[in-house]
C-alpha cells in the first residue's frame, strides 16, 4: 500500500512509499482510506518547522483528519464490522487515569496524537484502536466525514458557552473559526461578529452567517458594534481562533462584563493583557484542547444532520488524489485555500 | 457627629472631623456605625498612593467595612425598622442594566464604591440605599459582622468551583486568602496548600485548616505536593490571592488538566504567561470581583452559622477605637497585623 | 377611563366601566394601554370556574399581557421616561425575601398577580412598579409585544434545559406550546416532536418548525419516533404543556435515560406515574413557573431581534377593538383561536 | 473454590457450592475476594420475592458489594497487577452507545448486574471486567472498602445537587440514608434533618451529624423546622431514600420554592402527588440510578480520604465468616443491623 511519509529530518518534504497493509492487534481494528484532509500540523511537517523538529521522530506516517472503511476487525472488538464507514478521535488517551476515567479524555495527561507521535492516516490502510471509532451517518457527505476533527474543534470552541439570544465575537476566519460560524448561528446566537485581516475569509465568515465582519488592518471593532442597534454592552462570548496578541487584547476591550472567551487559538508565550481589566470585567478564560469524546462527536454529527453539513461543505475549497499530495501541500502554504482534501479511494 | 475624612489632596493622611448627622432620602436608611474595619483600600487613600490620587475627590469620607444599626427609615423603604442590625453591599449598582436586571449586580459596569466614590462609613452616621441592606444574624460576633464584605470576597472566590473532594491552591496568605481556607475546608476540598513567603501567615494558614503551606521563598510548591500521598495529577482549583506574577505562574505549572484558578489579585499589567500551556492543559482562569449580590452574603452567612465565625474571628487581631484610627493605620501598614476594627459604638 | 373588570360575583361575565386615570405613587409609573392579549387565566375569569370563585375578590380589574406607553412617571423613577414603549412583568414579587434578593424573583412566595390579586392592564390606564418595567424594543411588532408574558413562559419552559443537537417532545399545542417549537429551533434541538388530539394545532406546530407531529387519539409516538432516521435511544428533552396525565405518561416512556422534563402545564392532582421508571431511566422533572426575572426577557427579546418575531405572530389569530371583548372572550372560549388581541389604542 | 448460589427456584434461600476457579478471559481479571457485603438485592434473591423471582434465573452466584485483590490478569488488560487492592463498579455496561461513550455508562440502557444478571462475588474468586476495577486507597479500611457500590449511591444522590450553605432534607434512615449524612455534613450543608419511623435509626442519624431528626410516627417536620433558628423558607434540597409515597409528599409540602430533591427510594408506582404544587413551587425532580462511572467512586474516594471512613464505618454493625451466610442474612432481615460484612480471607 501506499503512505505519506516524512522520511529523514534532513530531507524537505514528504514523499510516497510502499509499505505492508498492517494487520489488526486485539481491540483494533484495520481502516481503509477513503479521504484524509490535511491540518495546519501537517504542513507543518511538511515545512519541517521548529515545532516539527522538536516533537517529530522520523520516519513517520503523518495525517490525522480523515473518514474511511473498516476492512478488518480484531480480537474482541465489538463496536464495528468491515464495511462500516467510520472516523474517529486522533488523541489516543491512555484510557487509565483519573480524566481518561470520568468522561474527560480530552484531558488526558498522557494523551498521544495519531499521525504526530505515531503513525497516522496518509496511507491507504491504518491500524486503529476500536475504542476510539466514530461511527458515521452516511447522509453527510464524505467531504465533510474527513473533517471531523477540526470540525470538532470549532464545535468544542463554539459549546464551551452557552450562546443562545447572545453577542459572540470570533477573531480570527481560518477554516475553524470560518466553521464556528454557522455552528454558533445554529446554537442561537444573536449577533456573531467576525474579525481578520484577510478580506477574502471576511467575506466567506459573511456568507456563514457572520451578522457583521472587521478587518482590523482598516477598522476598528468599536465601530462596527456601533452599527449592530441590538448589541448595548459589548460581546458576552468570545472565541479566540487567531494566535493574535493584538486580536485578543482588542477581544478583552470589547467583552462585556461577565463575558467568556473560549481560546483555541496557540497565543505568543510573551503575550501580557491587562489583568486589572481582566479582573474587573470578571472575564473567564477557557483553554480548548481537542474534542470531548465523544460529546463533541455527537453534538456536531446533530447539526450536520440538522443542516450544518451544507455550510461546511462551503470551506473545503479542493480536493486532489493523494499522488498530488506536494501541489495540494503547496496550495495550502500559499494560504489561498480553505480546507484541501486527498482522495485515497 | 464623627467621621473620618481625607481633606485635600495635599493633606497626608486623614483628619477626624464633625458633620451634621445625615437625614435619610427616600428609598435609604440612616445607619448608625457600630465596628467598621479597615481594607488595604482604605490604607491606599491613607497613603495616597497613585491609584488614590487618581480616584479620591476631596473631602472624601472613607471607609466601607461595617456593622450598624438602623437609626432611620426614609420614605417607601419597606424592608428596614429603626434599631436591627445591619451590614451592606458597599457597590453601589445602578440597578437598571442588563446585569442589575439579571441578579448579577456584581457585574454592573456603572457601580460606584461606597467610601470610594461616595461618602464612607468611617462615621458615627451615614445614609445607605435601602436595597443594599443586608441584616444580620444577631448569633454572629460584631467583629465577624464588620468584615463580611472581605469574607465576601474569600466567599465568592472559593465558590467560584466546586471544591467537594478536590484539591485547592491558594496563593498568597493575606486576609482574604487566609479567609478562603476555612471555607474551602468547609466546602470539602480535599487538600489545601497555600503558598506565600510570610511565615507568620503560612502559620496562620495550617491553624486555619490548610493541608501544607509553602515558603516560595524557600521550598517549591512540587517538593510539598509529593509529601501529600493523595495528590496524584495536580491541583483541580486554584485561588490566586498575591497579586504576584511569579505565584501565578508557578500555579499554572502545578495544576492539573482541566484546572480552574479564580483570580480575586490584582495582577501586574505586564504578566505574560505561557498561553500555550494554558490552551494545552485546557485551564480556565475566572476574574473575581466583589460579591453577588446577595448569593454570596446568604451562603457566607449559612457559614457563618455553622461554625465559620470561630475561624474568621482568629484573622481579626486588632481593634482600636475609632478615635485613634491614625495608630491603627499605621498599625496596618507594617504589615504585622490581620483584621483591623474601629469600634464606632 | 374605561376598564374590564368582573363586576360581583353573582354577574356571569365581565363589564365595560369608568374609571378615574390613576395617579402615579412613588417608585411607580402609570402605564397608557396599547394591545392586551387575553391569557386563559383571563377566561377562568369570564367563565367564573371554580378556580375563579376560589381566588377573585370583586370587583376586579383583570388582564396582565400588555404592551403601552409610559403616561406619567412617579417619584424616584430612575428608569422610565414618558412616552417609552414598554411591557413588563406581571408578577409583584416582594423585593425582600432571599429569592428576590439572589435574583430569582419568580420563585418568590409572596408574590402577587397582576389582574389577579390586584387592579390588571385591561384599562386605558393603570399604575405600575417600575422596578417591574420591560422596556421594549420598537422595532418588535406591538402584537407580539403585547404577549410577551406567555412567550416568556415559553422561553422559560424550552430554556430550562440546554437543546442543542437534542431530540425534544412536546406535549400539548396549545398557544405556549406552539410557540415553543420556534425557539426550540432556533436553539439548535435536532428533532422536534409535538403531540396533541387538534389537528389544527398540529398543523400549526408543522408550520412553526417541528420535525413531526402525533395525533395521539390516532397514533402512537413510537411509530412516529421510528420515522425519524437520527433518533436511536429516545427524547434527551421534554416540555410538558399539556395539562393531560396520559401525555405525560407517555412522554415518561419515549424519554431516554438521563432525559430532562420540564413541566408548566398543570397536572392533575391525583396523576401517578411509574416511579421505578422516573428513577431507573434517571429523569428529571422540573417545574415551571412563570419567567425569570429579568433573564427570560432578554432572552426572548434576542430570539425576537433574531427571527423569532415573525414565527410568533403566526399564533396571533385574531384582533378586536377592546370595546368588543365580549365577542373576543366567546371566541376563545370556542377553542378555534390562537391568541386574542384587544386593541386598546 | 466455594461460592453462594441460588440454586433453583424452588429451594428457598441459598446454598454454598464448589465451584471451579474461573479463568481471566481477554480484557479480564480474577479477584480473590477479602470482604463483601449483603445488599437489600442480595436480600431479595435470598428472600426469593417477587421481583427476584422474576429477575433471577438459577444458578446464580450472587453478591456484588466487594473489596478483593487481583488474583490474575487476562491478556490486553493494563490497569491491573496481581496482587492490587481493588473494588469495582457492579453495573456491567455495553461501552457501545450514545451514553457510554460520553461518560455516563450509569445511563447505559443495556446495563447488567453482576451477582444479579451474571454470576456475583459471593465468591472466592471471581471474573471482572477489567475496565470496571476501582484501585483502593490501602489506607481505608477493609470493611469500609467493601461497601463502595453503596457508598457510592450515597454519595451519587447527596451530590445531585450542590449543598454547600443549604437546608437539607433526608427521607429514609437505613443505610444508605445515614451514609449520605456525613456526606452532607462535608459537603457544608447548614441543617440536615432526617426523617424516619425507627428511633434507633434516628439516633444515629444524630451520632453521624445531622442538626435534627423527626419521627415521623410522632411528629410533623414543621414542628421541627420551628426549632431550628436559621431555617426561614423550607429546604433548599431533598434526599429521598425511604421509598414511602407519605414521606415523600411530606417532603414536598416542607421545600422551599425552587427546591430539587433527588429520588433514589424505590416509590410505589401508584403514588400520586400535588402535582401543582410542584409547579408553583418549581421543584425538580431528579432519579438517581447507581453511581457515576467513575466521578462517584473518585468524590467518594476523596471524602474517604478526608475523614469519611471513620463515619462509615459506624453504620457496618456486624461481620460474619461467610460460611455463616445463613445467620447474617436472617439477622439482615430482621431489621436490626446495619451493614452486614461477609469475610471471604
Amino acid at each position: 500500500m501506499k503512505v505519506i511519509v516524512k522520511k529523514t529530518p534532513e530531507y524537505g518534504g514528504l514523499v510516497l512509499e510502499d509499505r505492508e497493509i498492517p494487520i489488526a492487534g486485539d481491540n483494533q481494528v484495520i481502516i481503509k482510506t477513503k479521504k484524509a484532509a490535511i491540518c495546519g500540523t501537517d504542513l507543518h511537517i511538511y515545512s519541517w518547522n521548529s515545532w516539527a523538529q522538536k516533537t517529530i521522530r522520523t520516519p513517520q506516517i503523518i495525517g490525522h483528519e480523515f473518514v474511511g472503511e473498516i476492512a478488518e476487525v480484531g480480537k474482541n472488538v465489538t463496536n464495528a464490522k468491515v464495511g462500516q464507514l467510520v472516523s474517529g478521535e486522533g488523541h489516543l488517551f491512555c484510557g487509565a487515569c483519573r480524566h481518561c476515567m470520568t468522561g474527560v479524555q480530552h484531558l488526558c495527561p498522557r494523551t498521544k496524537g495519531i499521525g504526530v507521535n505515531t503513525d497516522g492516516v496518509f496511507a491507504e490502510y491504518f491500524a486503529f484502536p476500536a475504542r476510539n471509532l466514530w461511527h458515521c451517518d452516511e447522509k453527510i457527505p464524505l467531504n465533510v466525514l474527513s473533517i471531523l476533527d477540526p470540525l470538532g474543534n470549532a464545535t468544542h470552541t463554539a459549546r464551551a458557552f452557552d450562546v443562545l439570544g447572545k453577542d459572540v465575537i470570533v477573531t480570527g476566519a481560518g477554516p475553524i473559526g470560518l466553521m464556528s460560524v454557522p455552528i454558533l448561528r445554529r446554537a442561537g446566537a444573536r449577533n456573531i461578529v467576525v474579525t481578520d485581516i484577510n478580506p477574502k475569509r471576511l467575506e466567506m465568515a459573511s456568507q456563514l452567517g457572520a451578522t457583521a465582519t472587521v478587518d482590523v488592518s482598516r477598522q476598528k471593532i468599536t465601530e462596527v458594534m456601533a452599527t449592530i442597534p441590538s448589541m448595548v454592552e459589548g460581546f458576552d462570548v468570545g472565541l479566540e481562533m487567531s494566535g493574535s496578541a493584538a486580536a485578543f487584547n482588542d477581544m478583552v476591550d470589547v467583552m462585556a462584563n461577565g463575558g467568556k472567551i473560549a481560546i483555541l487559538g496557540f497565543l505568543p508565550p510573551d503575550m501580557s493583557i491587562e489583568w486589572d481589566k481582566m479582573v474587573f470585567k470578571s472575564l473567564t478564560f477557557k483553554g480548548i484542547y481537542g474534542r470531548e469524546v465523544f460529546d463533541t462527536w455527537y453534538q456536531m454529527t446533530a447539526l450536520l444532520q440538522s443542516g450544518l453539513a451544507a455550510e461546511v461543505e462551503k470551506i473545503i475549497t479542493h480536493e486532489f488524489k493523494y499522488t498530488d499530495f506536494n501541489q495540494a501541500f503547496e496550495l495550502m502554504r500559499s494560504g489561498e485555500s480553505g480546507k484541501i482534501i486527498l482522495d485515497w479511494s
